[in-house]
């Protein structure tokens, strides 16, 4: 059987010189690619007691949802500013070049909700330490954090310490 | 059992005055109704043969990947330009408000291929139809298309008068 790696497409200097870019979309145009994916991160969450998904767009859509559904969990996005139609909460932070904002709805998370973050990649971590703030300004806990992919060179698990975090992939570069 | 348009928030005037929002977070927001909305999806594409799923970034991600998780099927995502790292092709489509641009990967769908489209809501009709551009641009068959959402007043059907369309929740108005 195919291992989820030889799914995703590698393409070299995208979106700028130097960079490999791992592409999912390759992983998800074939059905097995898919249902692995989804029953790989499913399988890490085996044994794990919790509320909801959170995920953050567009990519944490992709993986976060099918989870929940399986499961039986409650999924709650996470978006760029102006998107949320509803009270939210939001956070700004760092990028390579620049800043990005993101929001969460006010009303999505109650204290005490135990919460597992989605998303496709982990690179620097920055954005998954967003979220982590975003989800326990609502007082929500996290129990758990799993990527589709992981970056190894660029360290994010640093900025992530103090959660159970995994990987289905793991690149040793960035 | 809780009908599915009643796990959708309403909220008057957003983005602008006039307009009511159809909120699908709360959907999702509870495992019951975002197992019923992927559940009737499922349910309105019994008996189709069909090879994938497309959908838009980044609602139609939210309802067309699980419910290709669940068929064994593949998902293509369609994105705003210059998201998608490989060779795509584009289209442009008018907008309320000025255009958009949006693209799919050109080997993702071989001609044959027989395509299901997955989103959120069809209110004019002007993404679907671009969308449904691309992918008989590739070759691709659409044998249905599906929405969690109808906006009944704004006719979007009108657009999509060759193709089998259904939809979950019907509004009256716009």
């Amino acid at each position: 059987m195919k291992e989820l790696k030889e799914y995703v497409r590698s393409i070299p200097d995208f979106p700028e010189p130097g960079i490999i870019f791992r592409d999912v979309t390759t992983i998800l145009q074939d059905p097995d690619g898919l249902c692995l994916s989804i029953d790989e991160l499913r399988e890490k969450l085996q044994g794990i007691d919790y509320d909801m998904i959170v995920g953050p767009e567009s990519r944490g859509f992709i993986f976060g949802v099918p989870v929940a559904y399986a499961e039986h969990k409650a999924f709650i996005p996470v978006r760029k500013k102006g998107k949320l139609p509803c009270e939210t909460v939001s956070i700004d932070y760092d990028l390579e070049y620049g800043k990005e904002t993101i929001e969460i709805h006010k009303d999505a998370i109650k204290p005490g909700d135990k919460v597992v973050i989605v998303d496709d990649l982990i690179a620097t971590g920055g954005t998954t330490e967003a979220i982590a703030k975003l989800v326990e300004g609502l007082g929500g806990r996290i129990v758990k954090i799993v990527f589709v992919m992981e970056l190894e060179g660029l360290k994010g698990r640093k900025k992530l310490l103090k959660y159970d975090v995994d990987s289905l992939i793991k690149y040793e570069g960035n």
